[in-house]
């Protein structure tokens, strides 16, 4: 069957669906954009996507051009092609969001979460090109993960495989409390979440002098840190050699799952450049098992920022 | 092409090579065995294992009647066919084995390390039957791992993938020493070795009645635990649950990265039933993600003991 020279992206977010039409190269030659807050009906939103896309579709030459199309949305599911009670989009129950499109479009139409997408995007137009075994670290809110072994991405048992962020990293009675109701799981250290966290600890506890303390404790932000350590703020830098360690320590133990040939570090704490990277590889080369060493590459995501996550959905696409 | 009836597993252990002609069912047709550690020349002993297989070979009808041969041995690289420096066994360097036995026989070799065969095997022949995705972990002198996803075993970028004995489960100042050269590998806690060790430690510092008091301390072994634990003995039933508390931890972050189906456990420590896989089920259902609570079952391997490696190894020929 010929293939067809474009795919759709679509990135749900709770505030903007984002729409990306994408060639084979990973550019998005048309895009368009849709409210999802403002769409309590499931239907009649989908019915909004569709005709925002008709006309983006219409300028690449038609459907007919269109291969097919993905989704990356919060607590989807890759095997049901369904979204499940999502906590920040505006529909309850298990949404068929696949189906629903599909249904509409005529085209092929896979979903998955934000971070599966990442790692596909990433294998299809960024980093991990031709790759087969790499592991995707998404540093956002939360830290998620997407995992490609053998060049086919994780999904489990159930569609749900790949929550690296919920690894537990400190079983001691001082761990910090996660939004998953668990204790030390990664990501209440190395998300952008944890880093400020860490900062307000450390503001609190340390009296070295900070840039930090100029602003109002409960409003620091990784940003904060960030922007404070490549100003040379001792107590910022400290920050990330915390929060890098930590990652490092965490990546050696998963390379011991999968022996990847590159761990992809993507999202906002990634700006931070080598403050953060830095950490990681020191972290990670002194902890990784002997049969490992030297053999992953650290890398950072070669998505651009803005369409990252409507290309990592579009390359899904690709895979239809 | 005509799939043939047998295919041969080979076990290649330091004291002994075990050969084994399998059928389809898991059955093992003939066996053989020569000692491993006689042979100082690899190629002196590849002939002689050739010469022995000859005859059980004779016995199945000939080689016409073998679809291929799978070896399950130390340091093996599937990628490769290579063994690589093994430490027990008589031969240094970087040895082409399955190259070696397939020119010899004229049939397709292949080679992987025990737990991979074993995982392997559970999928051809044990608990695993019918399982795309689950996670095998073999407890024995170490810990040792294989794992399957996607109906595939998961080998990573250089055919060393699933070493989870050497997560580490704690980064405390006072963590084990590993083999490793590292400190904290789940292995010194969950192996047999490490179930000794904390006999050993639970003896010195606990002055609580104990049947393994009458054994001189150095020389408790985790089957002095067992014995002790199936009498009803305290310390020895808290050694196991200290044990399977450990183990039960991990799995639960193992399950983040893969969301097995099952988790199957193999080796001498499940001999102690329930006394070890109790705590394990208990630790893991505590500390597992609420997305993938419920889903994994804990099973023990249901390859008959003694030939339970054979049978690994030879499941690997059906692959081919």
């Amino acid at each position: 069957m010929e293939q067809k020279p474009y795919v759709i992206g679509l990135d749900l977010g709770g505030t903007n669906s984002v729409f990306g039409i994408v060639d084979r190269r990973g550019t998005i030659v048309a895009s368009t954009s849709v409210k999802t807050q403002e769409q309590n009906d499931v239907e009649v939103y989908v019915d909004k996507c569709c005709s925002a896309l008709k006309e983006i579709i219409e300028v690449v030459g038609g459907i007919d051009k269109i291969q097919a199309m993905g989704i990356g949305a919060p607590n989807a599911n890759y095997y049901t092609g369904i979204v499940d009670n999502p906590a920040n989009l505006p529909w309850k129950g298990e949404i068929p969001l696949a189906k629903m499109f599909s249904e509409r479009l005529g085209i092929p139409v896979a979903i998955t979460n934000d971070a599966n997408a990442a790692a596909i995007g990433e294998m299809a137009y960024g980093a991990a090109k031709g790759m087969k075994n790499f592991i995707m670290i998404t540093l956002g809110t939360g830290v998620g993960s997407g995992i490609v072994v053998n060049g086919q991405l994780v999904y489990g048992s159930d569609g749900f495989a790949g929550e690296l962020g919920h690894v537990i990293v400190d079983r001691s009675e001082s761990a910090r409390p996660c939004g998953c109701g668990r204790k030390g799981c990664l990501e209440t250290y190395c998300s952008a979440t944890g880093v400020a966290r860490t900062a307000k600890a450390m503001v609190r506890t340390s009296e070295i002098p900070t840039l930090l303390r100029d602003i109002p404790i409960e409003e620091i932000t990784s940003k904060d840190v960030a922007i404070a350590a490549s100003k040379g703020d001792k107590v910022a830098k400290e920050i990330f050699e915390y929060t890098g360690k930590i990652l490092g320590q965490a990546c050696a133990d998963f390379a011991a799952f999968c022996s990847p040939e590159a761990i992809i570090f993507f999202g906002g704490l990634t700006k931070a450049g080598n403050l953060i990277m830095d950490p990681i590889r020191k972290a990670y080369d002194e902890n990784i098992l002997y049969l490992y060493r030297g053999k992953a590459k650290m890398l950072v995501s070669e998505l651009d920022d803005a369409g990252a996550a409507v290309l990592g959905a579009s390359a899904l696409g690709w895979e239809l």
